[in-house]
């Protein structure tokens, strides 16, 4: 099979280097082009990153000799690239979405880990194991646009990815989730680098992140949601109410989860069976990047835990823990993802691993 | 005024060094006596906690060279005290109940910290601000045992003083609180010492603690109960369900809490007011260590945190902050109190004085 | 007695507000005058640093309803000001050095915790316990440039604080040290706020930090040197080699250090004695912020540790622990001192009291 | 090739869980037994580390369900293995030392990563890369005991790991280092678990860990000496000096050093080289556990750092950076180890696959 030519936007910045390094040895895509602001463009991306390298293993040999191209450069991007990986951490979301929109418009698909256009209406935030069938709202979405092969399909806030396959895969087996009161205690990579500062995080926790619980229960709405008369509906069964907090841990959100199920309620063991059973698209689909769980059960008291149970299936899987009856709601448990694999770059690799095999990425 | 004679029962351990330091410049109690396990008498306390006296200040000079007793020797303890204060960190509940029944027996107030006596029927779990009617219960006491002059008298666990004197301040309000989802994160103090080990708190969260849970939802209803023939009477308006989890700082224990009233619903910002107007019996009475208002409301979107609000008015302070909308329930906010003072020694001391000020200390 | 009207330059900073907090009840000094740069200036101090208060303590009464002004107001300074403190945290020495002139042209004493003028040849760089003598050179300096009332008095990094008095105490004690081979692990609260990024902390050293370990080997020549034709020169019998490492610790700057005497070398038991009897200027002249004994040797194995010494004496003694012989020097130990208060705003402080109390500051 | 029948004594600990991990798919050895103290025999290896198993991987299939047998039952294990690692964490040397050599009777190498028999007279101390002439003391070793085919082989101590192949790098390269003064910043898995407890370790450091100063001082002069008369003479050159710390990092142990050549002295750019290009007996033989390249020098000013540097080749690799003039000896670096893998299992194992290529376990 023939090597899709990948680019990254925003390649010098945490999410950016994180692609670059989990595409190391993809097996589909090669990373062939890597772009940023004009003040890190021009040189190679080893100078660009000089002295701000976070990851623990080396620049990729192909990478490293890069020349970092301006991101406004479009034009010579969509020469290279069959697609790009959309790794911004600017602030700007009007920037951000104006930027990804060029990028479709010049015939690339936009594979985007940033928040600019997840509340866009005929912009796609997929989850593959949950919401595959979201991806028909592409073809809508050039139509809207005029756009022959380019789009842009987003992946969502990496706060939610803890606990909402296994809700979804709740309600797939007929356990409509009703309502989730949820605390998180996220991990400082979440806000990128420099980020949060060691002196709030040593002997500390800070229990405010900017923005987080709006996503954090808007978000799945739209996940959850269907597509009426062309247009993305929320669901409207679910509530979820966030408390975000920030813990002294590198990687990995863990989630305390109390549900509420809409109408019946299922036993703890057949809790646990649904989520050991379950597999989706990406597991049919053989993905690369797809875990052969997603869903990981742990029957330990004291688990998951960030520095244990992150790594699990190359970061990719979740995994859950302490499932006992909620004297409130019906039950509660806790939840863990990484936060820079399944909750970034790994979750947008998966993205278009899926857009690849369902024939949207060509 | 006389300062009363104190001895501390388990003097030797985390709590026990707490009370010791605590107790230095008390204007009304004087450390007279330490006990701890036969293992540790018989020589000076500054021998007995030698390579491990974990208190950021000096061991102070009346204790230091006070001679360990063997707790035991019930009948010593009685001739030089006039109340003890009990500090076990045994695991074996039924021995300290045991113990502390045998010295108020031989008419001491026993003013405890450990858990063993926290159910016992009419032992009083005290809040001084919550519950000093709860008091009464001990003549009951005295008559069911005997006792002339000693009883028992408890202070509830740690992880419930963040959110229970809010809560409280509520219900007295006219706004009696019915359901409340709560998830801690809880320092490493609150396990004593060697405690949790490094390897578990590095780069990591713990998401269990053993008993916390079962502890955070069943002491409020009796704090807030009342008394009927003689006999506790746990309140039934409200139900708990908590999450605790263990995080790495040092002192103070932080919660999430998401709250749904029992009838009307105040305004956000009629609570901020109930609690900095809220002041109680400590407070009336003055006594030295009740700290001027129980309940601090933070403004600051990032508040309250552990390292930067643990030790307002001397550790003895409530801070409270993110009062906001629930979109579940009514309201959540976030609740923080220092662990080892306001959540043990420190709780300790203010029952000792709310018990001298109303006379079952004398 | 009357007190001091104190100005504070960069007041906002992190070194600026240990200034405002540790001058909150200081008996001679008050802080009537707040200055910061443009962006600051122009509103209350509160507001000014609103969100980014970093003292764990409120902000004191009289100095929240201050209006920051301009640093470059140099007139309103005066008319306000007996003395400043200079506080700044701009990396731009230039500016700095001649911020602080302009001050002391208009006749107002600076005392100053910035480095811009620490190698200044008329500016004595003063530890009150070690040069008091070096004040003499503030006469020289004001015959050099004109000055009457105004002058510059600078401290010297906070990395050399732990092990520089001890040492010194040595010297005057008939045993000249000859060499030190250090090695320093410095709290994070030495690179201000935000400073350190957590993500280099957590689970992690940094082995270096910029310009550190120059004068952590040079600014102790000119301390221990002597004036000589009214210019300072730097000691020659000792020479200084360090490694400065940032480790994941608040407060307090720790040193492992191995010495070899010069000539004679003192037993164990004589350091320790000259260590403990060791008092000097600030001492005899009991000023206010100066450490009962400025040196405290613990005899316990494990220490000086940052969480249980830092704040001996209200953090501004050494610490010491651990002398034993070394293999290749004569001997070595572990040292240890407040960083933000002995090395930054209590240095400062202190300084400024023995200048009141020489009768340079009047 | 067929695989070694391999045993692990004291298997249940830190360090038998790393040599169960480590070995998961080791080419030439096949975990077939699991031994412990009496306590932990006679259940599966699962049930045995129940709770406790801290690898961030699952239990190797292979493992999990053994039975774990007595460490006393010697015969049982001579019949199922072709050797043994000794991973003891018993603090009673004589009788690791006495369980050792009843395994070496019983015809079982030993290769140990135990303290017990570091210093016994005929046990080499192995660094591949640096004494495996010192092999041929197992021959005498052999002859000593009247042993045929078990004999005794240690590794040296995790916390000069990271100096003394560099050390011994520029020895061979025809510059002898005479003097080392070191500091070492230490992990907590060190320790073993529980270990360091956690109020040790938040926001603090211990400069004391029992014993590792005298290990770090005096097993190098072992490791770099000869066989002289059918016994170990210590090196006579060399002197080291140490103080070992204990910092809040879960793996890797850096160390700061001061080194002084005994003749000339390289220049910067030659010690990178000699670095650089060192190669081994290791790296000769291929053997699966050898770094390709045993020291990686780096170029940035702030590395080595152990969250980056830790995994460098498998763990097996030693970082080093900052090399500069030192002021007082000739050169100072900073070197940093793996101190489970590299300092333990990994070592033990290298260990091991040197005495297999070398003829000594057959």
């Amino acid at each position: 099979m023939k090597k899709f030519k990948v680019g990254i936007l925003g390649a010098t910045g945490m999410v950016g280097q994180n692609y670059v390094r989990l595409l190391e040895n993809h097996p589909w895509f090669q990373v062939v082009y890597v772009a940023a602001s004009t003040n890190s463009a021009g040189v190679t991306y080893e100078e660009a990153v000089k002295g701000r390298w976070h990851m623990n293993t080396p620049i990729p040999e192909k990478v490293r000799n890069l020349i970092v191209e301006d991101v406004a450069n479009i034009e010579k991007a969509s020469k290279k690239c069959d697609f790009v990986f959309s790794a911004f951490e600017i602030s700007d979301k009007n920037l951000v979405k104006e930027i990804e929109e060029k990028y479709a418009a010049a015939h690339m698909p936009v594979v985007s880990n940033a928040s600019a256009n997840r509340k866009t209406d005929d912009v796609p935030m997929l989850i593959p194991e949950i919401n595959s069938d979201h991806l028909k709202m592409i073809k809508i979405q050039q139509k809207n646009h005029g756009w022959s092969k380019g789009f842009i399909a987003v992946k969502p806030n990496c706060s939610l990815q803890s606990y909402l396959t296994p809700i979804y895969a709740l309600n797939k087996a007929g356990y409509p989730v009703k309502k989730i009161i949820i605390t998180t205690l996220q991990a400082v990579s979440g806000a990128g680098y420099p980020g949060v500062p060691s002196l709030d995080m040593i002997d500390n926790v800070v229990p405010f992140i900017g923005g987080e619980e709006e996503k954090t229960e808007e978000e799945p709405l739209k996940i959850l949601g269907s597509i009426v008369n062309n247009k993305f509906v929320n669901n409207k069964d679910l509530t979820v109410s966030a408390t975000c907090t920030r813990v002294p841990v590198t990687n990995s959100h863990l989630a305390t989860v109390n549900i509420l199920f809409k109408d019946k309620k299922p036993t703890k063991e057949e809790i646990i069976k649904i989520w050991r059973n379950f597999k989706s698209v990406p597991q049919d689909l053989k993905l690369p990047f797809a875990p052969i769980n997603p869903i990981i059960y742990r029957e330990e008291e004291n688990r998951p835990q960030p520095a244990k149970d992150r790594d699990t299936d190359k970061g990719m899987a979740v995994t859950i823990g302490r499932l006992r009856p909620c004297k409130i709601f019906d039950y509660k448990f806790v939840a863990l993802s990484h936060n820079t694999v399944r909750g970034a770059a790994g979750g947008g690799i998966l993205n278009a691993e899926l857009l690849v095999k369902e024939g949207y990425i060509k």
